[in-house]
């Protein structure tokens, strides 16, 4: 299983650039992936022909009027783990003892 | 104002490193600044020289005992803009007129 | 036309990962795309499927004996422009009125 | 010794940025420190705190004019390694036992 986290921009499109984000979102809600929306990216669950077909179809959505676009893109593949999402998060707030900001 | 997203993992420690993101979550979270943990790294909010002082600190605890590290670290600064750790989420919602999973 | 840089590391494979590097090499080389070998990852160019398909063969590859695998892509993908893997080198290079270190 | 490959762009300021990365660049060139170009970035090599100086040298030069800047960072840290930007190449050719394209 992979999380993939990402973020898409268009170049050119001024410096707000939230309605284009705004509709990939949509995309990603539509994919019925789990995912988790965060103020830097939006991290995917799934295996890696589907969580990279989500970013794809962004993509796809983006250059039809966006003629520049720059995105990035973190994956952390882990065999055999799954409920990651929620998982990893757990693992270190026991390790800590403790509660964190999230 | 600066939100800083960065994940910092040592190389040759084995396949599970929370040990040592636990550690580097300790220093962030006595650091004071408002942060977000994610499942895939710890994002920061403050000027650039407080969040870039908060990763040295991390940097500087984990190369003690780990002789190769990497580190990505994603930068998105506005300025004038406070309050963004928890506003960008926000105005995407706003647009799209419904609740995200985040 | 997009340009896609990635680097892919397995996390529990010890210090070194050079062999596996070079086996992801071995696949970029052979796919026939333009490429570019730097210190920090490869850069390719081609359209976003031949690119993608070039970083999942390498994701398949590593993953045969990593069951933990890192990976960061950067992509700047801009409608109707070819040859940028020299080319953007070149306009800085060109507005700068002198030659840089690449 | 620390690899430390980045890309700074503004956000707003149309579709080509070419200026903007030449002026980062005259900064970098300024610093003495080794460094390489590369179509997606630009890689430093020094300590942490100098690599670091410099990355914020160019965010204080963009912020004068640009509003929203986004900025990547990759970090590849490694104790007691120098001449890196030349050396990780050679290293992967040297197993592969052939000259890769750079």
């Amino acid at each position: 299983m992979v999380l993939l986290e990402f973020s898409m921009n268009p170049l050119g499109k001024g410096e707000s650039v939230s309605q284009y984000v705004a509709r990939s979102l949509d995309i990603i809600d539509a994919s019925g992936l789990p995912y988790r929306l965060t103020p830097m990216g939006t991290i995917l669950e799934g295996e890696w022909e589907q969580v990279m077909a989500v970013v794809r179809q962004c993509y796809e959505r983006m250059r039809a009027d966006c003629p520049r676009i720059t995105c990035s893109i973190k994956i952390d593949a882990r065999e055999g783990k799954s409920g990651r999402l929620a998982g990893k998060i757990a693992s270190v707030e026991q390790r800590l003892g403790r509660e964190l900001r999230k």
